[in-house]
């Protein structure tokens, strides 16, 4: 649709306000005195009709004379572009109480400038960007929502070593240009339109930290690309046209939503008149594209793994060499990149899951992989920035304000795009809460509303040494598994009766303890039934939150004991485990052996694999369990983005 | 509806998991070895029933017994209290394949307390304190929302002076607790239920900044009020009764909704139970109240005014003792209570409308005015904090929190609960905008959007420069004036054609200037041109952002001229107004006379009149006009607080 652009011409001094209007300008006609009535007529390009209450003023018949009454409005729409400056006119004549000639005239000429578009880059995930009618200056989620992306360009495509790459005010690179988005101004109309006029891109104050503008130019590299807006650049005038011509720029994000930062930035075009040498410019009008940065997002256990990551830790008792070995068959299997960190980079810490959480970006032009940086650096606190961060591998990281770093449990949970589960800390526990600004970062991303836990009761405190995800047939395509003691008491309870009583855990080893000693010992009956009690709270929440049903959920046989307030894996934790596919590394229980297996692994598997689930115990005793971790805390898995968009999510 | 509480005995070693849920509990019933069918059966006070998947199990005809499958879930709600411990039973007998004798049976006992009842206040105006239903864990807008409010209690009740009542960790007096919120905890539980369990009040670590709550015990005076939940106390724990009790509870509000905190603080009850001396205690259920902390309310001219404030200036060539002789007579008329602001408070500042916006708070059992006072901090900077602070009468603030403290304009405007109009700048000039955190917290009052208007053509750069509301009949209620300085040439062009050419603005004075001087002025025509533009696009926002159509909107005849680049009033400024209902203080023109009378004052009282509003035109040339302000600069009006209630605006 055709923008209005006025010029204003009286061939009588008739009072005639103009009002620029969005699609349609007004006319209030004042009148010359003595005059009645009146008619207004446009020229071929323009649709001319009046709006009137018809309480006040009924509609004169047979007749496209109208009475002068302070309740009419003249309405112009404009039907086409001018091909020429002032080739469209509407006249309005001036009748008095008997005349049929006019008593007066007013014309109005009027110039229709295309106007000057900005176009977001077309479609390349249907769905994705929702380029429905002109509107675009809002932005609304959902499958029906409207609006364009943009990606916060974390990533490091180089050419050479450095930091991320919006860091640097220019393109870097080919492929670093591919992690902007497009945006071509079209330039529509009449030859001479820039003589008194100019057109001017501009951000607000407020956007200014949050996005940059390249205005790209022919037969230059990329890095000559010049910088026009952002950080200290509000507004930049586009270079005069004959009339028609096109601009082609590219935006680059560069913060994600926050706690302070709704994800919105907009870029405006204005065309602005000079009316003369001596007074400003002022607006005529202004195209506007909104564009949501795109939110950081977590990938669940049960999206494919694309590429494990493990530490290698070689010296001491605690080392992981046959742990690494099991690793790498388990990921064979499960036809995964297999990366290991070396302990050059792990500086001895072995605890990968913790230092790290794997998300992605998408936008219709392009996704790629973003780690967030837990402010937990300990001895991988180098890790992300120099080995994860590289091309189309992005970086993002939050530093707390204050001193205070509480321990941070992350893990990215879901069904459909899912939701983020938080550790959190019960009332008179208080201590342990995310920091604040993970959690804020956390929160703005909106799109995985995160949900909190009560983890407090556990020394480490992580959700992932309760709960895990496995993917499994049915409509929502997975199972909920909890630890659960007193699922692991009756088991042993019915081994006892089956007589098994002298069967042990840890059969062979210095801490070997047999069903008889567990089944009678009061403290850890009475520590089952509390360990118990806080994961049905959260097995609550979980169902309330992620609209489960028991049906959901299977109880995978698990005791802990309490050490001061706080309880502790008695063995192995076999939900702390590695889900790759249908590919479980699970921590191996060393439980009392039956018929010469461990009953714990027997009714592991007895409860998995009818889901067609492949269950691998893996031996991480010495080298994770003992230092109060398991596999899933010692190793972090790259997925597969979601096939399901981040915009498709309903507000 | 009374909410479960659970105690668990087994007759058998039968697994029986339960789940603690909102209003129902569900029994997993794994089985005893070679059950194939169950019948699960309660006592009066509880109603149980299976839940089934029909797709996989036909409902069984005629009989209470279920087969065994892994589709059926117990459910069991409660419907009435216990009056004892453990005085609900519910009983699972399982058979086997050919039984009619149960081969073995559970039972589980339940005690049914009475949901810790958070009981908001009752409610005083309704439709303000949305009590609907039981759900107090939501807050939502609009007139069929939800939720409690907190004032923040900005007000200094006393007793002595001293700074903003919220400052101080106790409530000073009788008068400065009736800002608070109640609670009434209500505790009605069978005797010995707090033998194992005790009740905590509690608060997320994030709330703590936002929110007090104080204990009120009996016989004593407020003053010994007990602060339990704040700052650093995020958890209480209630005193045990016998069973049943009542507690009350005063909820202070710390903090306006703001950037970074979006209202919402929750206050939640855990009844927890204590299951040994060794292991801490662990969560039954949790009662929680949603508060919001009501919007800081700005009002329009449109609303009764309360009572006007004023500067007094006494010595100089700018001393304003006629204006404010002028300004009594017309606060009189308005039967409206006039404060003048002597010089020794102003320190020669008489921008009292810049310094700080009157507005108000409003809850279902309190309101009260609050004065923002500006980061701009001329001779008026302490006058909020030292002479409107008071009983009943709140403050609030924002400083900028870097250096740069750009000209702030704020102004309340509106229809309905109206919105907030901003004073903003164009691009190319893109230096003055409203300081950030002013912007912020504006927005953040959510209930009055603001809408940013494009006032950085004139050289103060307020829009009430260039607009102002009067109250008129109709739908709408009220009309928008807007400068035009095209009417202005429009009227002195008819003047001119009717023989007044040398009519003259400032007759008599020192800056005289004929009509034929100003119609045959080049750059005056083409300043009004320039300026004509700038206000027809702030039109163009008006009438799209607040839905007004020209009827809406009534010219008022102003010439501005540049002065390098920017706009200023050639003879005062009359829409720069004082509204006082009715009555409009309007500055003199001192237009050309004609027939004995200022033509443009002729003009204006034609265009208002009508209306029924009543212009009185005040002498400010020497006193404000050439020190570049008006009448509405040097004035600010209390008003009386909207009778819609802020909660009932939709989201």
């Amino acid at each position: 649709n055709p923008e209005t652009e006025k010029t204003l011409s009286q061939t009588q001094k008739l009072a005639i306000d103009i009002c620029s209007l969005d699609k349609a300008m007004s006319l209030d006609h004042s009148m010359p005195r003595g005059a009645t009535s009146f008619e207004a007529r446009g020229t071929g390009g323009l649709q001319v009709y009046v709006t009137y209450d018809p309480k006040h003023l009924p509609k004169p018949e047979g007749s496209e004379r109208w009475p002068l009454h302070a309740d009419t409005e003249v309405i112009v729409s404009l039907k086409a572009l001018s091909s020429a400056l002032n080739d469209n006119k509407v006249r309005v004549s001036y009748y008095n109480e008997t005349g049929r000639t006019p008593i007066a005239e007013a014309w109005v000429y009027i110039t229709c400038v295309g106007k000057c578009q900005l176009d977001r880059q077309p479609v390349f995930s249907p769905g994705l960007l929702r380029q429905k009618g002109e509107e675009m200056t809002k932005w609304t989620w959902g499958p029906d929502g409207e609006g364009a992306v943009l990606l916060v360009n974390c990533d490091r495509d180089g050419p050479s070593y450095g930091n991320m790459d919006h860091t640097y005010p220019y393109v870097r690179s080919q492929a670093d240009l591919q992690d902007l988005s497009l945006v071509i101004l079209n330039i529509n109309s009449p030859a001479g339109i820039f003589d008194n006029h100019k057109l001017m891109l501009h951000i607000s104050i407020f956007d200014a930290a949050k996005v940059r503008v390249f205005h790209a130019a022919e037969n230059t590299s990329v890095s000559h690309y010049e910088n026009i807006l952002g950080s200290d650049k509000l507004s930049y005038t586009v270079p005069p046209t004959d009339g028609r011509g096109q601009h082609t720029f590219y935006v680059e994000g560069l913060a994600f939503p926050d706690g302070d930062f709704n994800g919105l930035v907009s870029l405006n075009a204005t065309l602005l008149e000079q009316t003369s040498l001596t007074s400003p410019a002022t607006p005529v009008f202004t195209d506007t594209v909104v564009f949501h940065v795109a939110p950081w997002l977590m990938t669940p256990n049960t999206q494919r793994p694309l590429e494990i990551f493990v530490c290698s830790i070689e010296k001491g008792v605690n080392s992981n060499g046959k742990f690494l070995e099991a690793i790498k068959l388990l990921a064979r299997k499960a036809n995964c990149k297999l990366t290991i960190c070396p302990e050059v980079e792990n500086r001895g810490d072995r605890w990968i899951q913790d230092e790290m959480e794997l998300g992605y970006v998408e936008a219709p032009h392009q996704s790629f992989p973003v780690v967030f940086d837990s402010p937990r650096n300990r001895g991988l606190k180098e890790f992300p920035f120099k080995q994860i961060l590289g091309p189309d591998f992005g970086y993002v990281t939050r530093e707390p304000k204050n001193g205070r770093v509480p321990p941070v449990s992350v893990k990215g949970r879901d069904y459909s795009l899912g939701r983020i589960l938080i550790g959190s800390s019960f009332p008179g526990s208080g201590n342990r809460k995310m920091t604040k600004v993970v959690r804020d970062f956390l929160y703005a991303q909106k799109v995985q509303a995160p949900v909190e836990l009560y983890s407090d009761w556990l020394t480490v405190g992580h959700v992932d040494e309760f709960l895990s995800f496995v993917p499994a047939p049915g409509k929502k395509g997975f199972r909920l598994l909890l630890a659960s003691p007193l699922a692991c008491l009756k088991l042993f309870e019915e081994k006892q009766k089956e007589g098994y009583g002298n069967a042990a855990l840890f059969e062979g080893e210095v801490g070997k303890i047999t069903l008889n000693e567990i089944l009678t010992d009061r403290n850890l009956r009475q520590d089952s039934k509390y360990v118990q009690s806080c994961i049905d709270w959260n097995r609550s929440i979980l169902k309330r939150e992620l609209g489960l049903t028991e049906r959901d959920i299977i109880d995978i046989p698990q005791l802990f004991t309490l050490e001061g307030s706080t309880a502790t894996a008695l063995f192995p934790d076999m939900v702390n485990m590695l889900v790759l596919g249908k590919h479980l590394g699970i921590p191996k229980p060393y439980g009392p052996i039956i018929h010469g297996q461990c009953c714990l692994e027997v009714e592991v598997r007895s409860l998995l694999e009818p889901l067609g689930l492949s269950c691998t115990f893996i031996d991480d005793f010495f080298s994770y369990h003992v230092l109060s971790g398991e596999i899933h805390c010692g190793t972090n898995v790259l997925r597969e983005a979601f096939s399901f968009h981040c915009v498709d999510v309903p507000d």
